[in-house]
């Protein structure tokens, strides 16, 4: 079976899993609920989630211990998107097809749905502690590595050092590796460690995995940037050329380049993957098929 | 020494450690740092932490033990203050005499700071239950209590709520009453139980505290609405009259109504105090002088 193939099937997997550890929509106040599932169950890749399942497995646990971490990592990102479409920051109409959550709520529920969903995760975070027996140290780190992805040396700094440079085109790399290491790369990061540190994995498979994820991370993000710049719309599945105005890797430096740099990225998380003894083959996989996307 | 100066020694004590546990504002994304300052750092009263130093003292503990958690939730109060301000919710100009966040640094770095701020108070939160020992379950416990006060069915959902009624002079006790517990109840409550729980507490003191503290959350709002409706401007600190178009117990019930109500809430915090067997005595000062403010 195609490494396709094995990423749609544990999307559809992830999508349930989602589903079930939201709160019920019919729950009051219900537009809170409404918006929430609206802005989880809109068809995502799952990336995230599908890493933290293939991360477990490299550290030799069963998928089913950390369902509920996995799910908050996806939670935080479907988060930032609803923050990030606002009309303040991207000012996003549509996002997959449908009405952006703000859009379709009204901007205040937009916010507020946004952090009811970030407090939903890091419950979910604490709940899996919990059910895997976790001692104090670990479930404090676990929720301080989430906070730290998320705040302002995470993906809020990553978004807001983003927005500062709306409509510029010539920024220096420092920065653009800035903002693709903390608004992509930290949650990738977490990922792949959240249910590692609550099951007490040794500090240097985390550290292999942590590797790992930030070369993906940045690749991703260079990949996603080549895609916007000459994707067909369909295949991407979201609109395309939409960052021409915007300094990205590909804007900056050409695709040739950014081709190139993802390629080396690709090459360096794959290489990271040494570090563990456990079964990496799909953490493996998954790194080529992201730079598969970018040819 | 009369209670009113011990509240004043207090808030300076607050602001103090308030300060010293925020991010440096020189520190990159500046910023957002310089936000998350600005909107902390502005003449709070710091009921809250000033209520959990109160708590640690009735459960026998110092209160060096739980600066970060008494912190972590006058922290994510002021986000609730931030995003409350917002043009899309009461859109306010000033807060404290000085312009509101948004105004000061922008909508979209408003947005960012306050969820930045909220990040900062978790891992503050999970600091503290590794400084002071704590177990898996309580650091857990902890995180999931903040988290609940804060989402969707607490802070989060009671602002929602209030601003479905924005406009509705005829508001029903349930949904009045909904607003308050988790709008300003559920964040006192948490304030009260937090340093214990990590603290590993008795479920019976933790039990106590939670009364009290539901009660004087109540009476608290219902306390602030009578002084807008009455108040003179200078004592209360802020404007007043704002909210003679809001559903609020005061515009519904009128003032005599609310002020028994706000004493009857006032003995019943007291009474919950007896459950404890440690020294009370700040915390019953704490509510009695609450109820001396709407007098």
């Amino acid at each position: 079976m195609g490494i396709a193939t094995v990423l749609e099937q544990e999307r559809r997997q992830v999508d349930e899993e989602l589903e079930r550890h939201l709160p019920d929509e019919g729950e009051y106040p219900e537009r809170i609920h409404e918006a929430i599932r609206y802005s989880v169950l809109n068809g995502g890749k799952r990336l995230r989630p599908i890493i933290a399942f293939a991360s477990a497995r490299a550290l030799g646990h069963d998928r089913a211990k950390i369902v509920k971490s996995a799910c908050s990592v996806e939670y935080v990102h479907c988060c930032s998107l609803v923050l990030d479409d606002l009309p303040s920051m991207d000012d996003a109409m549509t996002r997959r097809g449908q009405p952006t959550t703000h859009r379709a709520f009204g901007v205040a529920t937009g916010i507020l749905s946004a952090d009811a969903l970030l407090m939903h995760a890091f419950k979910l975070v604490a709940d899996n502690g919990v059910d895997v027996g976790a001692d104090g140290p670990s479930v404090a780190k676990a929720v301080r590595d989430l906070a730290t992805a998320v705040g302002s040396y995470g993906m809020v700094g990553g978004q807001h050092v983003d927005l500062e440079i709306a409509g510029r085109r010539n920024v220096d790399n420092e920065t653009l590796e800035y903002i693709q290491t903390r608004k992509t790369g930290a949650l990738f990061v977490v990922a792949t460690t959240l249910g590692g540190t609550l099951l007490g994995a040794a500090p240097e498979d985390l550290d292999g995995l942590r590797q790992y994820a930030g070369s993906l991370g940045l690749a991703y993000q260079i990949i996603d940037d080549i895609l916007d710049a000459e994707g067909d719309p369909e295949e991407v599945g979201k609109d395309v050329g939409k960052d021409v105005d915007k300094a990205t890797y590909v804007t900056v430096h050409g695709v040739e380049r950014a081709r190139e740099s993802a390629g080396r990225l690709i090459a360096r998380a794959r290489e990271a993957l040494g570090a563990l003894d456990g079964d990496t083959a799909m953490l493996d996989e998954i790194a080529a098929y992201c730079l598969d996307r970018s040819h």
